[in-house]
């Protein structure tokens, strides 16, 4: 990746670093982050000069239009600290990609390759001694873009922030997942914006999703809304089906995300020829699996959850609890990616990206 | 309106004023506001003390989930003075019971009606001056309550701002309006978060209506998302057909906002002897009445838009105009609302509240 034209990024280094007050063995997912933050706003038309300055709180307008027509998108990406503390992101251009998308979805301007990468690279330079080795340790990137303009009219805004901050993490999901899957409430419509990583999209699932937890279920895999017969995705991963030796993952829509993780785990089943089908599933063809017995694995995919196995589902009232598996691909695939991501494996794909 | 324990809320006033800067005559919808604001912040599970302060940005951390996941509600409504210079809201607490109502569907705390209701009318009679009488003119009051907690993790915030920010408007929409009925977008799902003030919402209709835009139309009108063939609402307006003589106006729905200029309409046609049938209204009928003559209007209803005719619609690129009317049901049913609204009329209804 290409660090030139980064001496246009204007760095105000923090005088004191907050590293030594962290827990590295202990984090909460997504709650930590390190000195430094990247900063570039979008104003006049124009982006404006990049910075890399301490991390702390900014000041906003009350009436900021993220806050009264939601117009802010994010993306979720990790890198990766190797044996030689060399750093590696791990697709970055799909991440790259899918960000400003989501910009043209949501009415936002793009953001262009030389601020979102250098900036990204710049700053985990910068604070790399965050960034910690190990399988499972990983630096969380959280690109982001708000709009800052002012005004309560319902129109898109003229200024906009685009910032990136680093949260050291462990891993996203731990203990038993067991999901509900979505008989009324829905995450995105036809037409609508659940293939965008638009902040709105989340607040939406959020009432869903503690009724959910209050019935005992971690996670709620959405169907489609205009029939609740198809099977979607879940809050923040693509999920898979293992029907006897077939993965099956519904295709990407407007309605649901174009994970990296779903497609990685696509090439890489390929690759270790695992049969991949991508159609839609339907709720029923699922509990006939889970009936007849050759539904043996679900798993969630996604960046901040890796790979995340699933141990039954509930529909219906029904709960349909899934075998214990001897050879379960869901951990076959997630060494495979851990391996690559973490180095500790040959990347034949070319996925992952040294900074 | 009960103004007890409003000895609760601190205030903190501004030195100086803002309102000799202010041209009242040529005011641009919601971009100017008032010397002070509301605040009241969400905390250890509590509403903290309440305080009016002057209006100014505040800090957010980066992280806060308002940015990433998007909870964030809103209300609009509006206050009027009267020839005596008594200040009036209308129907405030719809508005109020609509905002708790998202606030419930967004996984964020109720605010207690003391709350809302005391600030709301402190901050008007602290900044009464910038409210102007004379028909038209109105103070738009914007409540909105935005999640302050911290941590990139898709869950429900733990803390949360409620605040009330004021501007001085005259008129929303200006000109003609023509419409573009939606074939392929949507602006909500099937037990999405349509009925919701949520911020969201709004961000999700820019890059559609922007197409509209450059089409040549002001507005869109939202069909269901399932089939495009139901008529739903505009981007902030419900919208009400005529066809002969009878009003037809969508049910609301979880896909729809239940406004509260819409309900105020239904019983005002009721009071004026103009049937009202509210039903699934599908767009080849609005087609067929169009081409065979018998539609006679279309018109939003809002609090910002008022009343607002549309002049023609396009569906599948046809253009269909509509009649200049002579005895327009529109403008009979706004002169009937802004006359209650601005107390040049009895409220035989109740609606209007002294504040
Ligand atoms: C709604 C949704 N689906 C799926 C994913 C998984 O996508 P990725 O693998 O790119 O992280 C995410 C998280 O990023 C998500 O937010
Ligand atoms: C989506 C939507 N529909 C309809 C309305 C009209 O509702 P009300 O009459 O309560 O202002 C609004 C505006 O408030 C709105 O945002």
């Amino acid at each position: 990746m290409s660090t030139t034209q980064t001496n246009k990024i204007e760095i105000l280094k923090s005088a004191t670093s907050k590293i030594n007050e962290v827990d590295f063995g202990n984090l909460s997912f997504g709650s930590v982050f390190t000195d430094h933050l990247f900063e570039c706003d979008f104003k006049n038309g124009e982006w404006q000069k990049p910075v890399i300055k301490p991390y702390a709180p900014f000041l906003l307008d009350p009436s900021s239009r993220v806050f009264h027509y939601g117009q802010a998108i994010f993306e979720g990406m990790k890198a990766y600290k190797d044996a030689n503390d060399d750093v590696w992101l791990f697709r970055p251009d799909e991440n790259y990609n899918r960000f400003n998308k989501s910009a043209l979805r949501m009415a936002m301007p793009e953001v262009p390759e030389e601020i979102f990468m250098n900036g990204l690279n710049q700053l985990l330079q910068l604070d790399e001694a965050w960034i910690k080795k190990g399988k499972g340790n990983a630096m969380y990137i959280r690109p982001f873009m708000i709009a800052t303009g002012t005004g309560v009219i319902a129109n898109p805004s003229h200024d906009y922030k685009f910032m990136i901050i680093l949260s050291p993490v462990t891993s996203y999901y731990s203990g038993d997942v067991k999901v509900l899957i979505a008989e009324h409430f829905s995450r995105a419509a036809n037409g609508g914006i659940g293939a965008a990583k638009a902040a709105g999209n989340y607040a939406a699932q959020f009432y869903p999703t503690n009724l959910a937890n209050q019935a005992g279920f971690q996670q709620v895999i959405w169907t489609d809304d205009a029939t609740h017969t198809k099977l979607e995705e879940a809050g923040t991963m693509n999920v898979f089906f293992r029907i006897n030796d077939t993965l099956f993952t519904a295709p990407v829509s407007e309605r649901i995300l174009d994970g990296v993780t779903r497609k990685t785990l696509i090439e890489l089943a390929k690759s270790e020829n695992i049969a991949v089908e991508i159609r839609p599933v339907l709720v029923s063809e699922l509990v006939e699996a889970a009936k007849n017995g050759s539904l043996k694995e679900i798993f969630g995919a996604g960046t901040a959850a890796v790979v995340s196995p699933i141990s039954g589902f509930s529909y219906q009232d029904v709960y349909y609890d899934l075998p214990k598996i001897e050879k379960s691909v869901a951990i076959q695939l997630k060494d495979k990616l851990t391996n690559i991501q973490n180095k500790l494996e040959e990347d034949t794909f070319g996925w992952t990206v040294k900074i």
